[in-house]
């Protein structure tokens, strides 16, 4: 049994091929983290091609998002740090950059508001089609601590339960009690982000 | 040779990742079955990723959907039930969910009608692209036992011979005398189902 | 050095499994040939996956399509004998059955021209994308002899240089002198079909 | 270790087949090359298939341009040479040929300018959405040299830092300061483009 960093390290290489052979993470967009029992977190390197990753591109950072192994942590480590305070059960998060995901961020003229979508059931407590997911849409901001602070007056303030959010150009993020449970709300979101691009592409009759 | 049981579950795990290869079962959406000489059925464990399955991710069933192995089976296996009971060649049956599928379940305002297609000649019975072949369109509701009804009701009502349905928002069902066939109709339906979504994002002149 | 049938079926098998991966291939559609230095064909055998073809899925036949070895030839083999007969120089005939040559085919109201395209070059004694390729489009007959009579009327009375045809809702045809040709030719096709169809998709400003 | 000429000609022979993967090298068409220290070029010998290179489909020419081991060098040299003495730095250039670029470049009516993406932040000096990057459209000409001079002259003309550039219906060309680098700029170029081509695709309101 690999230590609980390697093991992690190993689930999110693997989790940036996918992401990669998905056409999510183009040059070096994206990044991936997951938490450890001791609430330190595994994050991705800065400016690491995701699709190629080797385990000496994820490195270790501490709770407040300082690294600990003299590497410079992704430089979106604080909206990370963010989410692991806000949901404690969460023990992973990606941030895919997808063609649609940056498509309908730009489009869109407030929150995206999903429904009638079987694939909503992927999502933990959703149980029918005919509910309303909320995903909601930040502006894109390279004071990373400043959109960090956004996001959480935005979290602190809805009675919606959030499954992931939108930077606007900027891709998507999306978390999991698993690097296996973030990956599988990345397949549901860029699918409805799928359909959601391509309604907007039907002509009027 | 191998026992029947694991030899159709081998060929759903096989069948499970070419439909995960061509983008339809994200997240844990989609369900696979087969029908055995007995008539018991193996079908997929609920919850489970159909493009990593392993074979203790297939399990039995008796011909009234009852697991019979402890698992519980997946959450639409009395649509299964009601197209092995309608169709006594049948001996395979599949869900893949779709963008292009759920998208025109979504847009059809009625059902959907396909002619003028060569790819049509896939089905049985079908020697010519003059044809129309009668997609139904069913709402989608979490009451499985009264949506087998509906389709059912809606099966014996007809004279068309149908090769598969839809469900709205929810993707789409077929069925053929092998997992091979039943694969057959997939890759077929699902061109379909792409070339139809496509005529519509075509602008008018 | 292996028997020039088994070298050129070996050759048919790759193509098959390479048009499969360009998503060319659904279902049983497409069908694919070479000639042989004592002018017969090897071809594929009738309502095979072109995806996953295997050498005894590619059959003789003589010069006039007639089947040398029991197997029932592919249903279009006399399309394949007019344009070995039309062009001397053919080796190899690939018919895949893409989503954008269908929908072209279904689309247009005439012949395709194709003009400006740097990727024309492809074709033999283009050496310049300021030119025209047609490419025309046949309606779809079940009666394959009385279809490769209109196209032989159609080639006899034209001097375009042609590279290949559409069926309507039936994808194409091209050819080359060997299997590597045909399937550049394949390639460029396809791309061109995929930027023509694209443009129509382009709403008006 | 291997000598420089074999290990940039390895890297380039990878570099072909992941644009093959992407889809953006079909038939013949595209072309690859490295500047090596003493000066001289690695570079694509004419008309071979870039998806499936093997090491002696590179060729070594000199910095003008001339082919060195009796091979015809690729038709569009002169580009090549043209970026190396432009940008002192630049190691590896890469012109892939994707749908996007060449649609994009038809449709264009001017350059192409690109900004509130994140992903912009994948060309060296860029560390903000918040700017504009701008890729010229040249129209095409089977006549290099003249081409070459055009692009030139445009280059010397302007203060934009340049990362690419498109050629009309012909694809694009980008550059890096290894292979890895000019990857990543194609990796963020045709994913811009495919943006920029789909917004093109929304239907208006």
């Amino acid at each position: 049994m690999l230590p609980e960093f390697q093991q992690r390290a190993a689930e999110l290489v693997d989790a940036g091929r996918l992401l990669y052979h998905m056409g999510m993470v183009p040059a070096t967009s994206g990044n991936l983290s997951a938490r450890l029992a001791d609430n330190t977190l595994a994050i991705t390197v800065s400016g690491r091609h995701k699709g190629r990753l080797a385990e000496h591109d994820i490195m270790p950072v501490d709770a407040a998002g300082h690294g600990l192994d003299g590497n410079r942590p992704s430089a979106e480590t604080l909206l990370h740090v963010q989410i692991y305070n806000r949901f404690p059960d969460a023990r992973c998060i990606l941030h895919p950059h997808s063609v649609n995901a940056t498509l309908l961020s730009l489009l869109a003229e407030g929150d995206i508001v999903l429904r009638d979508y079987e694939i909503l059931k992927a999502f933990p407590g959703v149980n029918t089609h005919e509910c309303e997911i909320t995903v909601p849409v930040f502006a894109n901001d390279q004071d990373i601590s400043r959109l960090a602070s956004v996001v959480e007056a935005r979290m602190a303030d809805t009675e919606d339960v959030l499954h992931g959010y939108l930077i606007r150009g900027h891709g998507f993020y999306t978390w999991g009690n698993s690097v296996e449970d973030a990956l599988r709300h990345v397949e549901a979101l860029e699918f409805l982000f799928d359909c959601e691009m391509r309604r907007k592409g039907v002509s009027p009759e």
